[in-house]
């Protein structure tokens, strides 16, 4: 049990309530005392609703940050001699990228050691996606996780009940007191447990558009600028950049599709728009790791480690060493296979001006690529593959996407609505940058 | 079990947190899914902090009054053929007008039901003076307080656990949440454990200064006209007194020295402030209850029932309808009487300029005149009778006060305090109006 706190959680409250400003030791002793059972969940969740409202300084973001970093244990990673860099993308639809990203800064000499996440929303996650390969491990313990970001240069694994437990606490509280869309909170949650993994450095994938959590560039900014500035008052390079996500990321949505696509990437192929992503993200990540002094010098780094198959060694070896099946690397049809496929084609000849990703990947959960409770099995071959994306040309007939479904009867349940996801017309569209800005 | 409500509980606190106006229907649903069980505490409290924050309209207010009082039985006192009108204070320091005024407004032939509380903070409460009269029982039900409502015109009692239990749920949570200073919450509670007693009309007595809960004139008279709104949206003839509550009301705090001051006003005597207070909120209820047409008719009714002794008629066989010992209504020293009686002197001589009616109070509770907990025993002999009031000339060594103790040591451990809640000065304060606004 923990040492009695001297804070009295109704004056703590009353503070926020009347918009002051906590003291660091103050929110020190709150989250203390409610992970000790001293504050109860619904003074918790009158706070969340205070501090969504009357908002949280970075002063006090950082603080919380800390907070939550030390209610559980925090890994060091001793053995691992490698700068640490981890990357975190605050989810999309079709975001397959740290499955390819991963193996590919590690095989440029950066460690990624990464603690994922599962669908959240209308998003998928990571941890869904690789355990579309038989057999693969995402719930090793930290001794083993060490020994892997030691031994192969990056691991995945799944968040485990050490690690900033404040946060899966408050998080839980969050997301039924409706106090999930608060900056200071989000930050907070994501960077608590990014800096339990023990890395020195972040990149940060803040996603932007229609199917991402944040809508519109103002408010992307403003979580990217947050995200960077709290990461650095806690002593690390952190950097990121803001994407476009108002289209699906390549063509895959769905576990087994996505970890496909991703295989491709490190095969040196795939999808121009994921390849540039994970380059992009990679080349942050090696100037964070000060591997490279640029994203210049770091960009032919990671397009060799593409072209001589070195990043795809790295996943085979990773892949193998978290005991899944290693064969899928060089033959993804090992991969789970929907029994319905499903062609849904243009009901008129134009451009693909629009995709609705957010649509698609509701549409994604609802075939069970996601669950909509926690106790929910998903299907990993589910999804969706794109034949045409936005700026395409299509005659009328031509496929635009393939639903991947277990029946026939799931794959016609959605299909009217997968269609009408696919805007289609006259003029190509205004071919916009994927990544809209860099916070540093 | 309640039958399910469509409500989601997660989007009616979005609702809030945006500032939006809830419909009437949903915070019914609400309350109905919080009694049933349906809507956690944690839920409960988030949405308090966001009322709090984000206020509730006078629409919003009567809807959650309503829902409040029908989530217990609501009264109905089918045999009192009278009008049936209450008072409710909103807390001083002092303040024992319930118990002269109920059996002085019966006396008049206005029917008094009056369910009442503890003592809150710093304020004292009626069921506490009441049961400094050996024997008094303020925990009868429903049955009993009609039949002694309908024979002896009034009877006061506890809250009962059937009445309003939305209201002490709720309660319970803002007293740990930091949501109890808020006007529309207040009126909610207030009004719908008042409405539960079956009343045609209220008049309530606003406190406003140091030694009640709204300090200034602005907050006092919101929440006089948030009450007297809600009050008549909820079908109800109600009004509402402004009174002054910077010194303490009369010469006596603490229990059976407030309990004697109010058989003394009753028997025609007393300070004449209590009896201001006692007669101006009786001429309002006497006028709410139809009684009499203006305040100039009911006063010189509620003067004669007090020079004929018949109010004090009325108390005796209150006392003995609920049980308690008829005698101290002629004999008060049948009260319980303190160990110590200590007095404390002016320093130099002067005008008493200023009474600090919460220092008292909170003085009288470390006395034992109240409880910090609720499972404290209270001694009903402590407290304070003011020998000067405000405006009084003193000589120096002058009795300012008489603090009644369990013990010298207890009388002791306050008397420094007590002394300084006395400001002693050269110039006899201006006299101010004691009834500050009325609101109709």
């Amino acid at each position: 049990l923990a040492a009695p706190s001297p804070l009295n959680p109704v004056e703590f409250l009353r503070h926020k309530r009347d918009g002051a400003e906590h003291r660091p030791s103050d929110i020190a002793a709150f989250i203390d005392a409610f992970v000790a059972g001293n504050v109860a969940d619904y003074q918790a969740s009158a706070w969340l609703m205070a501090a969504f409202l009357n908002g949280l300084s970075r002063k006090e973001t950082l603080a919380l940050t800390q907070a939550m970093l030390h209610s559980g244990s925090v890994l060091t990673l001793p053995s691992v001699k490698r700068a640490r860099v981890d990357k975190h993308s605050t989810g999309g639809v079709g975001d397959k990228i740290s499955l390819c990203l991963a193996p590919l800064v590690a095989a440029c000499g950066v460690a990624v050691p990464m603690i994922s996440g599962r669908g959240l929303g209308h998003t998928g996650g990571t941890l869904d996606k690789l355990e579309a390969i038989p057999g693969f491990r995402v719930d090793l313990n930290a001794k083993r996780f060490e020994r892997i970001v030691r031994d192969v240069g990056t691991c995945l694994i799944g968040q485990t009940e050490k690690l900033a437990p404040a946060d899966r606490r408050l998080y839980a509280l969050r997301d039924v007191t409706a106090t999930v869309e608060c900056i200071p909170l989000i930050v907070a949650s994501i960077l608590s447990k990014k800096l339990a993994e023990g890395i020195d450095g972040l990149v940060l994938d803040v996603k932007c558009g229609g199917g991402a959590f944040m809508k519109d560039l103002k408010s992307a900014r403003a979580l990217a600028q947050a995200l960077v500035s709290v990461g650095k008052g806690a002593g690390k390079r952190v950097t990121a950049l803001i994407t476009d996500m108002s289209a699906p990321i390549g063509r895959s949505i769905g576990n087994a599709l996505e970890t496909r696509e991703a295989i491709e990437i490190l095969q040196n192929a795939g999808p121009p728009d994921t390849r540039e992503l994970t380059l992009e993200l990679g080349a942050e990540m090696l100037v964070v790791g000060k591997r490279c002094k640029s994203r210049k010098e770091a960009l032919p780094l990671l397009e060799r480690a593409l072209a001589d198959g070195s990043a795809l060694e790295v996943f085979r070896r990773l892949v193998k060493a978290q005991g899944g099946d290693a064969r899928v690397v060089d033959d993804p049809s090992r991969l789970p296979q929907s029994k319905t496929k499903l062609v849904v084609a243009a009901a008129k000849a134009g451009h693909v001006t629009a995709i609705d990703a957010y649509a698609l990947g509701v549409l994604a959960i609802e075939l069970g690529a996601g669950r909509t409770r926690a106790d929910q099995k998903i299907d990993p071959a589910a999804g969706f593959e794109l034949a045409a994306t936005v700026g395409a040309r299509v005659a009328k007939g031509e496929p635009l996407v393939t639903i991947h479904a277990a029946s026939a009867a799931k794959a016609k349940q959605v299909e009217a609505r997968v269609t009408a996801a696919f805007s289609v017309g006259k003029r190509a569209p205004r071919r916009s940058a994927f990544v809209l800005a860099r916070v540093r």
